[in-house]
């Protein structure tokens, strides 16, 4: 049984997964994901090891070698112990008050390398690159599906951040429904561009590349910053330069600019933070938006530093202690 | 310095305090927060230490005792490293896109008990009930001052729910803005109640009587249960049977059968779960809220077992692993 439930009152939807909980929490992920985590003699992620996993759906491999046998750079896999199931149709159920569709989706893990102590700052960058493309097929794939509508791509770095496999890996999540959030993102966005006559966000990434103080890092395709009203200490988010709403849309020569600024800003970030926790979320508008043409996506980076609490989950609003004038300094004056 | 920005697209406020980088993190709060927790020898929390925090601006405490001596049952205290501070108009400063505030308001500590290992499930009920009289009158009284506009009380217990001591407290956070997500609520409400002709928090009550399932525990003037679409494993809510929009309302009679339900249903999580950590968050109408007619409050109650994820955090969606009929089921029969 798998559900997708929606509050009456907060209006949200949740994900009721019972089958998810019998998935083994690996103990050796360390609480911050370092380089200490995990004994790769069992893990179902690393090289050799494939028939442990279920059969992969993509992947970049040696020319000549078979699916799902070793010779792999990168491996997409359904998730063993998924959030959705992907056979049915996501009708609505409503009874009085109550709004409920069966829990239909994918939820799939893109292990990132065979190397299991690898990580974005010690790719290269063309291995970084087949993450972010990978996610951009998958996605392109599940835009196919009439069932979706949304897709989300994200990484959780150690235990901190919600890890429960050392190896490296990012997941993607496709559903049937949009983000309470993303929508109010999106009719917002339209909003402004309506009052500003541009892209609110083009306009953001040109005040700031003006002002300076948040960039962390550019190149010629993509700005690194610390965004003005962050919610955690050292939060980035990643911007592309030119337009656009979705991030199925990205090109090969964006690719490349992607990973290299990721790599670069990780390298940063494990350097001031001593190889932290973290989590990777990719914000790109749903499938069918009417007000999309005013979006414009972006990667969100957020060390674990501190923790979500009371206040946070009570109001919505968060603490943070680290104005993002002095995070974007701190990671701009590392010297790589 | 301390500030309230806005994020120009996402459309959130964020408390920026830096001063509260410098708070210390009491390495003997445990992840849980147990009974294991940390050495009384240096608490400031502790009764005969009251000379280690600002001085109290509330308390309980026996006849003929003094301010900021020993003699007390109870405490509040401005926190130590406030996240806001209390001097200053909070006017909206503009420039471009970006809006800001001075960091207005107040953030005060409720020392519960002068037990330091003392705990809801182990307190007398009228103990209990001092924590929610001292938030009722704290509440009361920043309602007076008219800069503020909401107050956040919630508790953080064991280091993995956020807290960093250990000692039995809770914290509220009053603020001159009313956070995003309650004001959706609220006019979410508004709307609901146009179309039930009736308070919508109200007709839940009396479906999830009916239906029974995810029922825990009620008494004359309180009912607490799993909502129907929780975000946590196990998360609970409380709520009134009185239709009323703002705790601040309650009482005295309901302040006594609130602690009682509030220490019933945690000895029915402690001995669940094994004493986790958790959160409680009470959700209260703004106290300059034109629809508030139609909100009715309630204390939110998440057990920290699982963790926010780069999912959560993406799509603002969460995945529970326990359906609330389980968890209600689960926690109904425990045995007191």
């Amino acid at each position: 049984m798998t559900e997708l439930r929606k509050d009456p009152v907060a209006d949200r939807w949740v994900i009721i997964a019972p089958d998810r909980a019998h998935r083994p929490i690996t103990t050796s992920v360390t609480e911050t994901g370092d380089k200490k985590g995990g004994d790769p003699s069992n893990c179902p992620f690393c090289e050799g090891f494939e028939h442990l996993t279920p059969s992969e759906v993509f992947s970049c491999r040696k020319e000549g070698s078979e699916a799902n046998q070793p010779g792999w750079s990168l491996r997409v896999v359904p998730n063993k112990y998924p959030a959705l199931k992907t056979e049915g149709e996501p009708a609505l159920h409503k009874k009085g008050l109550y709004e409920k569709m069966d829990g239909i989706g994918y939820h799939e893990v893109i292990i990132e390398s065979p190397l299991h102590s690898a990580e974005f700052s010690t790719l290269p960058v063309n291995r970084v690159a087949e993450t972010f493309m990978a996610a951009r097929e998958r996605i392109r794939f599940f835009k196919r599906d009439d069932r979706i509508t949304f897709t989300q791509f994200f990484k959780n770095h150690g235990a901190r951040a919600g890890a429960s496999m050392p190896h490296i890996h990012s997941q993607i999540i496709a559903l049937p429904i949009a983000p309470k959030s993303l929508s109010e993102e999106i009719r917002h966005a339209e909003k402004k561009r309506g009052d500003l006559k541009r892209c609110v966000y083009c306009k953001i990434i040109e005040t700031e590349i003006g002002i300076g103080d948040r960039i962390v890092f550019k190149n010629s395709r993509f700005v690194a910053y610390a965004p003005y009203a962050p919610r955690f200490a050292y939060e980035l988010w990643i911007t592309p330069k030119r337009h656009c709403a979705g991030f199925e849309y990205i090109d090969d020569t964006e690719l490349s600019a992607l990973a290299e600024i990721v790599k670069n800003v990780m390298m940063r970030i494990n350097r001031t933070l001593d190889y932290p926790a973290y989590n990777m979320m990719l914000i790109s508008a749903p499938f069918a938006s009417p007000d999309a043409g005013s979006f414009h996506w972006r990667l969100e980076l957020a060390p674990s530093i501190s923790r979500v609490a009371g206040f946070e989950l009570g109001a919505g609003m968060h603490i943070n202690t680290v104005p993002p004038e002095e995070a974007a300094r701190i990671l701009r004056e590392v010297e790589l």
